[in-house]
């Protein structure tokens, strides 16, 4: 083999530039491509409220058709137009959900809970990530003392069991707000509801049945856990609450749905009523009154539809508000 | 112990009670306090442009006094009330380090290298992040085919090595400016410096010294790797480049230091001219010049210097402009 004739030196070299000028030359070990990795960072992020520490998680994301009806005061094309000028597909509804916890040095709470298990299924893992992420975090769930529910829509309860039906949070007591639970549980309204529009009445009902003992309520002003205290802030739904979440001198509005869905939308443009929100002229009402309050205290907000980590300032922008991120920190 | 006496129960009852109003009642173990965790996310970030995948990695950041002469051409207190809007710290030079990877397909590049191991020790591991969160994002830099550095300041050049003077990225090749090169290799025009402001001409020597055998240059409007073309942006150095990353439709303009150190308030204020820009009036003149094509084409622009993960849309605000981040996807 070591020994080889001009012949074969000749046939090697031409066959060399064969294949170059056809592209096929093999890579060297140098040259060769690294596959490409395919995989997104664990989707968490953490800060510091003073001495607490809260973890971000993200549920994920769900893309659907854009309904007429998406926005029920304007026209598709206007919402279109808009979701254009923020970057946003047309033509699609484009949801972020991001969950919380905070650990007050004493208690490990959860707020909210994301859209659960038979999402995450349904949509291989692009949603219902909460669990994942909350574990890639190296929070643990059942060392979880309580769970926080703002209000009885399925993003925000439906990680509250598991698949099979068994609590996600097997330690936790599970805090609902009083007026949504006098909502949704009062069967003479479910009845009076036409069937098709029954869901978030029987959903309530799915998930809180197999937790009853754990549930408890809560109401206006209450501080539900060691520097987390609950703001009524209805519209959305009718027992819709936000928490401030208070450590020292920091302090952050955990907002929730005060803007719902496509949560850059409607900070943009306040006035423009979801079809989800259930009172839309008091929904108005709350959106304006936090969001002039957060702009002139400057307030950390903390938004469970707004594009991860979701903790951002809020901003006048012409007639309505733009969401200004909180810069990423490296380390905490 | 299963029979007790009414005496026993009215003295455990009594004790409780006690307990209770002294705030002494010991924790059960659903009361306990999970420790809290204490650490960040992984600070890497994945996204597509068309079949290319970028990754970026966070270097870190950086604190240090504020100098007077920070904006050349500002008083401090303009900075400073600049800062505040900005929700920084005043007195303060906060800067973020934001190296990328792009995964062509047939070619593994990074662009740019951050401060490198002696930050890393320094800032105990707030900065000089690059090679770890590259690591942890599951990229390998044995893999590196290439790196593409913008211009030579230490940010950009130092993660070129190991502690121990070896290639930080031992299979790569590194390709450099041309008129980054021809500025700072220099040996009269390093002569001619006085020996206080000599550190740039020194630092690259050191860098690029054992490096020598792997260093090619290249000019303006050259596809240095498949998708990837330079575009010559100078002024903040003599011979900075930027980056077009392009496939199919999508393109991504990798500005590095077309704003640096606290970038935000040169993207809101471009006609400030930092103290570390070497022709101010070419710096302004080539920053208004990218970010009104980012404006009119909605360009995501990837900034090196921008809070991570460092990718955005770019608008115009009032005299200057603002960023606008990219919305975090979950998986890619």
């Amino acid at each position: 083999m070591i020994q080889s004739t001009r012949r074969d030196l000749l046939t090697g070299t031409a066959a060399a530039g064969a294949a170059l000028s056809l592209g096929m030359l093999a890579p060297t070990a140098v040259e060769a491509a690294a596959p490409a990795a395919g995989t997104q960072a664990p989707n968490f992020y953490r800060y510091k409220v003073g001495t607490l520490e809260v973890t971000v998680a993200m549920d994920g994301k769900t893309v659907t058709p854009l309904a007429d009806s998406y926005v029920a005061n304007q026209p598709k094309d206007a919402v279109n137009a808009a979701l254009g000028g923020l970057y946003m597909e047309k033509d699609k509804a484009t949801h972020y959900y991001t969950p919380i916890a905070v650990n007050t040095g004493s208690k490990l709470i959860v707020i909210d809970t994301g859209l659960g298990p038979a999402m995450a299924a349904q949509t291989k893992g692009m949603a219902g990530q909460f669990l994942a992420n909350l574990a890639a975090s190296g929070v643990d769930r059942n060392a979880v003392d309580t769970v926080i529910i703002s209000h009885f829509h399925g993003d925000h309860i439906n990680g509250l069991l598991n698949a099979d039906g068994t609590a996600a949070f097997p330690n936790a007591e599970v805090m609902v707000p009083e007026p949504e639970w006098a909502f949704w549980m009062d069967d003479a309204r479910m009845n009076n509801t036409p069937e098709a529009q029954r869901g978030n009445f029987t959903n309530a009902r799915r998930v809180f049945g197999p937790l009853s003992a754990k549930v408890t309520k809560y109401g206006d002003n209450k501080e539900l856990a060691p520097g987390i205290t609950s703001m009524f802030t209805p519209g959305h739904t009718p027992g819709h609450f936000s928490f401030i979440v208070a450590s020292g001198n920091d302090r952050v509005l955990v907002q929730v749905d005060v803007t719902a869905g496509m949560a850059p939308l409607f900070v943009k443009n306040p006035d423009w009523t979801p079809g989800f929100d259930s009172d839309k002229a008091l929904a108005v009402q709350t959106r304006r009154k936090l969001y002039d309050m957060a702009v002139s205290e400057k307030m950390m907000v903390q938004g469970f539809h707004f594009p991860f980590p979701a903790v951002t300032r809020v901003e006048k922008d012409g007639t309505g508000y733009r969401l200004v991120p909180v810069a990423w920190e490296p380390a905490i």
